[in-house]
């Protein structure tokens, strides 16, 4: 996985003199000494460690906590069960990121009468250090009532399922329309055109069921924190989180205190990918320090990062599609039930939203369901609930066009969505890039060659049809075979405050709440580089603490480089014009008279300052040159992938090797290209992992039988080829500078597009994710059968 | 000293809700809680105790430097000697401060060639702990060749003195006015009206010489500072100093790094009182993790803190003035020199500008002499330069009212400055309270008390005239006496930069860059919550790093409140206008028909916000509420006190005990009383110990012999009464809350106070500062004979 080629418009065509281009990110030199700090580093005078006691059992009532000897054992400064945390009643509260069921947040964090999975925190403990707290933590009694439990949305549903929470009821448009409690949280309904219209004008349907496992995010840093409580009642907490300021309000609402009143310092983050955004040990530790007088700190282990914080939710997902003879999609229909785990809040809404996303589908339907099972409570992974709908959707295309006989980069071309095209929720397409991606699939270098890896194919060897290519690659008794998907990303826009502060030497300060996972720093800095007219190298980018800088919403939904960077650009205007006024008041004339233009402020009779020397200037003249800005958008634009994917199956085992890989996305204006070829690569290499091997894998107690990285098999860089991309660049008209998400889209093509491939190589259709060696053989032997 | 009582105007007739209440200060929980990290608190990984290694000689030629067995000492990480520091050559630097010549700042953090005070720094030693330090360092090999030294101003002034600085000629106006090498740096002079006319005019004439001794601010706190040097060039600094971007700018000048790549994160500071400006270990620090590759932290010892960091200046002073028979003021002149210290700096300038200040004499002439000595290289201490000059001059001008028989408070009130009054370096007067102090003492309790302590005195005793009070107050055989003096100060402007961000709680945070020695968060918060409005406890102040807010100047000047508040009030006038047109966004009406008043937004239809109800808005509309505002200006205005002292003095031994003392203060709008009042308690508790012990007690080798507090005696609480406080209020008129400095003014007049009750108890005139017990009784003794 080294950097790749990117296919972008040659350099002399920008016109951009610091967005396009690679410069070193700010943050480099810290993290590659080990100065940078992440959430375990923080070293408190004083502090304790705090451990969490988790539940053996998936479903299960408590029935007695008693924590007696645990408070006198040794070392030992503060104890918390269930009802330290403060009573939340029936509400819903606004966390900035929409609303969020107090009461079930407060379970999560800490059980209440009962624990709803294998994992769920019952009580912390704080002590002198990790050995003692997790001693003492073990003299905790715990009497248990055992019950049933459920771990797949479709035998939760059943009216006889066990029931995981008492207050949940079925809400369809906003209304309760369910009398009983029920695992069935919501239900989504979208419906567009007439669907039995639709279907009858087909020539061919095609309807399929597909499952997808409960897969974890995979970040290497587990969830870290440190909490002081103050005397005064203000609380500081340093944390590894995508959104200080989303912790700041979870906690705000859980422990009842106001906002204002706490800190949140987002340390380095290694990896979130949507599963930091959930406050688990933050509350706990913040409490413990009130409890004890003492700063805590709090390491999540690998085990209870899997166990017990937020992965994909698994799924299952029915397709059916019809077609007309000539190849255009008439009707389709989708129903899905998404895993939310233990508590409601499953992607399911996005999942409906983006199942035939990238299609113009004028009848369709999707229903789908938000269930509850024995498993920890999901949160967002990357693009949540588009890529378990993009297996699906694209999977049943492949057969599609197997039936039709018809290419399937011709069968997407012609049923691309586009600007104008209604989606199945109703909304229309701006500017999007679709058809551009598909068209950079066709003209690629990978499209063009024989299917193997890019590294043992003769440069010279010419193909009349890339997708039947011609295999010059066949080691031993292995298939081969070619793959393509596409993806969807809504992007989000929220809000987004930033200040930038001029220094006398010319260079600025740049000061942003987005905590940084994927190079926005450098990216943000880029963009203010170029609103000013000077070099990334003179932006000293920070991403502060949550009294810092304006509110700022989450790391996530790829919003960070769109928004936070509008946020950006619109601090370097007020900068402009500051230091327009500046120049106005050296030179004795009007600021209307002092033009900005390419970094250099030109006044009357030829007189100019370079941005350094007005800057300077500022040591004797006028005020300190500082502003902030703060935006609140609403979407920043679609985003689209396509993928191709090379495999080699091996017919006696079932393994599927990846032989070569290219990510082609719309990135709109790709601002670091590095980054946006990062993110293409590592969205890819995660969904290639999702694809092939990575699940929670239960016991029937439901106990995660592989909760380690040994186990939990994420693919390394022995496991991929480098992973080719391709940027296509169809400006975002909604952002000053054009920039789209770029983060989450890859992450959806991969099972799909191996799955073509896999189809292709052994001529098994795959249904269920992971496509493990067990299941890859069984299909080839089923089918040969 | 515990808090006094203060004769505000009663608060119903305030026009104010929040300034001039007494909040509890936002971080007071913190610094009684131990919570708070000052200079030595900062803990980082893996790091190193710096250590100075210093001159013992007072003046020395440095022959050879021999540092081969101290990088071979255990434990020895780096070392640096003078030439370590990056040349300077001939440079004057702009530090924010005032232009400083980077050539004498370089030899003053690391001496050069040469060694120009006992304590002078010629190395520095990173080890892994302070001992194994301090242990190389002793290894460290210095060949000295030692040259004769000289302590006092005049000496340095005769054509044979030792010269110090060889590069250093006579500046006049701007202009060199000496040809060879000198220690007198600069000459100052200022001349109004016809100063032998004034004179023939006179009815008295009374002139005197006065000396005062080298005294040091005494913050408890001594210097510390931790530094980290990153593989990419940038630097992290923490550091207890005043001003945090004076430091990044001292450092980027002295150590040839760009101000942006520096970041100085100011901790908490245990004093300053001017002292804290200057850069010493600051720079060693970083050189020492430059080249150790590790963290460094450097604490100075209190005798490090003494000899070598910049007390103020001792001082030689002769003033002349002449008085007609109604005892009006015609004529003054007065001639000072002071003691820079090793290298030129001395607050001559101030002194001369302060010495007439208080007072409308038409016809003046002034002239001073900033000079070199073999003494540390003096820095500002509270009123830089006023304290010396005031006690001369109102020292004579009681000896003119013993001469015309007229009342001292009478005299000062006919001869005070004015709205209107041009000081002899020509500054005219805009509204100012002299004559409102004057007053005040007049009407004071004090003033019509009989002398003694508070608290021994019948309530009931009345006395007609308090001046020449009835003793009821006469323990065994001590003498009693009533003094009175005046002070003033200029107060600075410069540059402040404040951020204010909006809450959804309704509450704010306020990030200013003046670091807090005396309450100016508590301050600066109420001024924003006056502004907003809303409580003070509603604003949460944070002074942040030199990244965190836009460029401030040193806290200093009595200037923070004044300035920084103008910043705070005009970034909350901000604020006010975006909730201003949230509002309206949410009514679907023009901004401009939304009002502010008392913290409510009205709009149209009697529509209306609390400040906390429309913050809470935001949440769902509109962009975070978040502005920066920057303020440049060239004065506070000035301020003015009186005070009122009574002594006991023991005529066997000289020792002299303060029975009361009343500070009467002209602060403008007094924004928390409490901390004016403790500036007032604080600089009158200074000037007491600067009057009568305080004193660097030299050797005849220039060795302090009394680097320790328990040798030099700063007055505790067990020497004090309780300081009475009076705050008048003067609105200044150039500030929207009419803010004037408070911190100074009050170290000004305790000496002359002191000195005039001391003449009214025995009779004696004192002449030279510290007044102590064998002064006082050669004084006494001298009298009698």
């Amino acid at each position: 996985m080294a950097t790749s080629k990117s296919k972008k418009p040659a350099k002399s065509k920008s016109k951009y003199k610091v967005i396009g281009t690679r410069p070193i990110r700010h943050d480099g030199a810290d993290k590659v000494t080990g100065r940078a700090r992440y959430g375990a580093d923080t070293k408190l005078s004083g502090q304790l460690a705090g451990y969490i006691l988790r539940s053996p059992h998936a479903h299960a009532r408590i029935r007695h906590v008693d924590i007696s000897a645990a408070v006198v054992s040794p070392g030992v400064h503060a104890v918390l069960i269930g009802s330290d945390l403060p009573e939340q009643g029936d509400r819903i509260a606004e966390l900035g990121e929409g609303a969020v069921n107090m009461r079930h947040l407060r379970s999560n964090v800490l059980a209440q009468d009962k624990v709803l999975y294998r994992g769920h925190a019952v009580a912390a403990v704080a002590a002198d250090n990790i050995h003692l707290a997790e001693d003492a933590a073990k003299k905790i009694v715990i009497e248990y009532e055992l019950l049933p439990l459920v771990l797949d949305a479709r035998s939760a549903m059943k009216p006889d399922a066990p029931i995981l929470n008492d207050d949940v009821r079925t809400v369809e448009f906003g209304e309760v329309v369910s009398d009983s409690p029920t695992n069935v949280a919501k239900k989504v309904l979208f419906e567009t055109g007439d669907i039995a219209a639709g279907f009858a004008s087909a020539s061919v349907i095609v309807e399929r069921e597909f499952s997808t496992a409960t897969v974890h995010q995979g970040y290497i840093e587990p969830h870290a924190s440190s909490a002081v409580w103050h005397r005064d009642g203000r609380v500081t907490v340093w944390t590894c989180t995508q959104g200080s300021f989303t912790v700041r309000q979870q906690l705000a609402e859980l422990l009842h205190i106001p906002a204002t009143n706490i800190k949140v310092i987002p340390t380095e983050i290694g990896g979130g990918f949507g599963g930091k955004i959930s406050v688990y040990e933050q509350p706990l530790a913040v409490l413990l320090s009130k409890k004890s007088g003492r700063p805590v700190k709090m390491i999540l282990s690998r085990t209870d990062t899997f166990e017990a914080t937020g992965p994909t939710p698994g799924s299952f997902i029915r397709v059916k599609l019809g077609a007309d003879s000539s190849g255009r999609l008439v009707a389709g229909e989708a129903w899905l039930a998404y895993e939310a785990g233990a508590f409601p809040g499953s992607p399911i809404g996005p999942g409906c939203m983006c199942i035939f996303s990238c299609y113009d589908v004028p009848n369709a339907r999707v229903e789908g369901y938000d269930v509850c099972v024995n498993k920890p409570r999901t949160n967002a992974y990357r693009a949540p609930g588009s890529t378990n709908a993009s297996f699906a959707v694209e999977s049943v295309i492949e057969d599609l066009c197997d039936q039709l006989n018809i290419d399937p980069l011709a069968f997407r071309l012609k049923n691309a969505a586009r600007e104008g095209t209604r989606r199945v929720d109703g909304i229309v397409y701006p500017r999007i890039g679709l058809v551009e991606c598909l068209e950079a699939v066709g003209t690629s270098d990978h499209w063009d060659a024989p299917i193997g890896p890019k590294s043992e194919l003769k440069p010279a060897t010419p193909s009349a049809n890339g997708h039947a290519a011609v295999p010059v690659y066949r080691p031993s008794n292995l298939k081969i075979g070619r793959g393509i998907a596409t993806g969807y990303w809504f992007n989000a826009g929220l809000k987004s405050s930033a200040t930038v502060n001029v220094n006398f030497d010319g260079k600025v300060t740049l000061l942003e709440g987005s905590t940084d996972i994927g190079g926005s720093r450098a990216a943000l800095a880029m963009i203010l580089a170029e609103t000013l007219g000077i070099a990334a190298e003179d932006v000293n980018p920070f991403v502060v603490d949550t009294d810092g800088v304006g509110y700022t919403d989450v790391t996530g939904g790829s919003r960070v480089t769109h928004t936070t960077g509008a946020a950006v650009h619109m601090a370097g205007l007020k900068i402009r014009d500051q230091m327009r006024e500046l120049a106005a008041q050296i030179w004795g004339c009007p600021a209307s008279k002092v033009k900005f233009k390419a970094g250099q402020f030109n006044g009357p009779e030829d007189k100019s300052f370079t941005f350094k020397e007005l800057a300077a200037r500022g040591l004797h003249h006028g005020e300190p040159i500082s502003a902030s800005a703060t935006v609140n958008m609403d979407t920043c634009g679609g985003a689209f992938g396509a993928h191709i994917c090379d495999v080699a199956v091996d017919p006696d085992t079932g393994k599927v090797d990846i032989l070569r890989y290219t990510v082609v996305q719309d990135c709109g204006t790709a601002i670091h290209p590095s980054y946006v070829e990062g993110q293409m690569q590592g969205g890819a290499a995660q969904g290639i992992g999702w694809a092939l091997n990575e699940e929670y894998f239960y016991d029937a107690a439901g106990t995660m039988r592989n909760s380690s990285y040994l186990d939990y098999r994420i693919p390394t860089c022995l496991d991929l080829p480098e992973i080719e991309t391709i940027i296509v660049e169809v400006p975002n008209p909604i952002h000053p500078y054009g920039v789209r998400g770029v983060g989450e889209v890859p992450i959806c093509p991969p099972p799909a597009a191996i799955a073509a491939a896999i189809h292709q190589a052994v001529g098994a259709r795959m249904h269920d994710l992971p496509m493990n060696p067990p299941r890859v053989l069984a299909a080839i032997l089923a089918k040969e059968s």
